[in-house]
């Protein structure tokens, strides 16, 4: 039994302004639950009771309902809910700009698509990248559409929201960003440890934070030069970039 | 001024069913349409005043009715419906086996996602890939959410449906494939042409293609063996795989 208040609860964290007053987000279905829980401690937990049974550990010294599917579907801001919803505390990463030039780190400068966002997460845990910084502009990685499509990277991959321009300033390591006029990504020379920028979908790298970027790269087409669509997806080109810094460590 | 009889006809080309039958695919939005007009000849046309008037060239000849804003959003198959909503007929692509040994082709086992089918067909455009071979389970790249995900790449590549293992068992080039299991695609010889299949969202390749594939590639995560995501999106790995396969080429 789920009461209406906190079905209410649920749906307005839908919403990032009552995500920044809660300090909460959303999170939904075993798999990406269980692997949450391997770093995060849920606050409250809404599931069918055959997910409470097998999940003695995770349930206990949490609040927990036991619901039917019908109220797991009431309760739910996914289409096809799955046996559990989980609410978890956001976590408040610390970070400095030290320990940015020990590590291969990701920038978002404006990204706009939750989709996109989650997709990214799950590339940088693929490829060991644990910080992503995101201007202020950027969408909130724990908007639940976000949230879902990291498949449980959150649980390893730490965003952290700033502005990019004074961080940069900060900042004496080398910065790449790509542009459709940037040099051969596979013709340059790649560091071990840096930032990697990654524009908005439509309007690519803002003006302020391309100009503080000292190794302008681009992904070449095939045949070269040959017409084609005229960019690739954000989340695409992150991860063919990123593929390719990691290739060159092996 | 559209009529209900034109409206409905857009509204059920959602459906895969009613696409086969009338040989029609519904594009919207003036880049995609424009983009598809370069090598495609639209049926119909609905578009506000200053589309038309602007596109004299591409409506010469094609049936076309002036819309409002309003007739235009009950037309729309989007949420955001923008200027213009085309039909373009769906192309009968010839392609024999015989073609497939001097191209570098992309096979789709049973992809399922529209969206993630748009943006493969984006990637194959990037990299000079003219060619996507599916099995007759994967999403039908007419879906109008596969459609506007390709941004225009439909223009230039090719979908075809097929008996995957029917016609693998006809071709003797090389057939690579990605998994868990494979060997590190950074330290395989990649051959200039040749066959790369990838796999369902959640089940990736079926067995009965995995069987045919005489070439097992794995992407590496970074560092090599650590645990992360237990995989990546469907079209992360094409990307991925296709950028190596060109570099090779440079």
């Amino acid at each position: 039994m789920i009461s209406k208040a906190t079905i209410k609860k649920i749906h307005a964290l839908d919403m990032r302004k009552f995500r920044r007053n809660e300090r909460l987000f959303v999170a939904e279905g075993p798999k990406l639950v269980d692997e949450l829980c391997a770093t995060m401690k849920p606050v409250y937990i809404a599931a069918l009771p055959e997910w409470i049974s097998e999940k003695a550990k995770i349930v206990s010294g949490t609040e927990y309902d036991i619901v039917t599917p019908d109220e797991l579907q009431r309760a739910s801001l996914q289409k096809n809910p799955q046996q559990v919803i989980a609410l978890f505390p956001i976590p408040e990463h610390k970070f400095s700009t030290e320990q940015l030039k020990n590590e291969l780190v990701l920038m978002l400068d404006g990204v706009q698509d939750p989709g996109n966002l989650g997709t990214i997460a799950r590339i940088a845990d693929w490829f060991g990248i644990r910080n992503i910084i995101c201007s202020t502009d950027t969408a909130d990685i724990y908007n639940p559409k976000a949230v879902q499509a990291t498949m449980g990277a959150l649980a390893r991959v730490k965003f952290h929201y700033t502005d990019l321009i004074q961080l940069l300033s900060q900042y004496d390591g080398p910065v790449y960003g790509t542009f459709l006029d940037g040099e051969n990504i596979y013709g340059q020379e790649l560091s071990e440890n840096g930032i990697i920028v990654m524009g908005n979908e439509g309007k690519g790298i803002s003006q302020g934070v391309g100009e503080m970027i000292n190794r302008r790269l681009y992904i070449p087409n095939y045949p070269i030069g040959t017409q084609t669509t005229e960019s690739l997806n954000v989340a695409i080109a992150t991860s063919i970039v990123c593929a390719e810094f990691r290739r060159r460590c092996q």
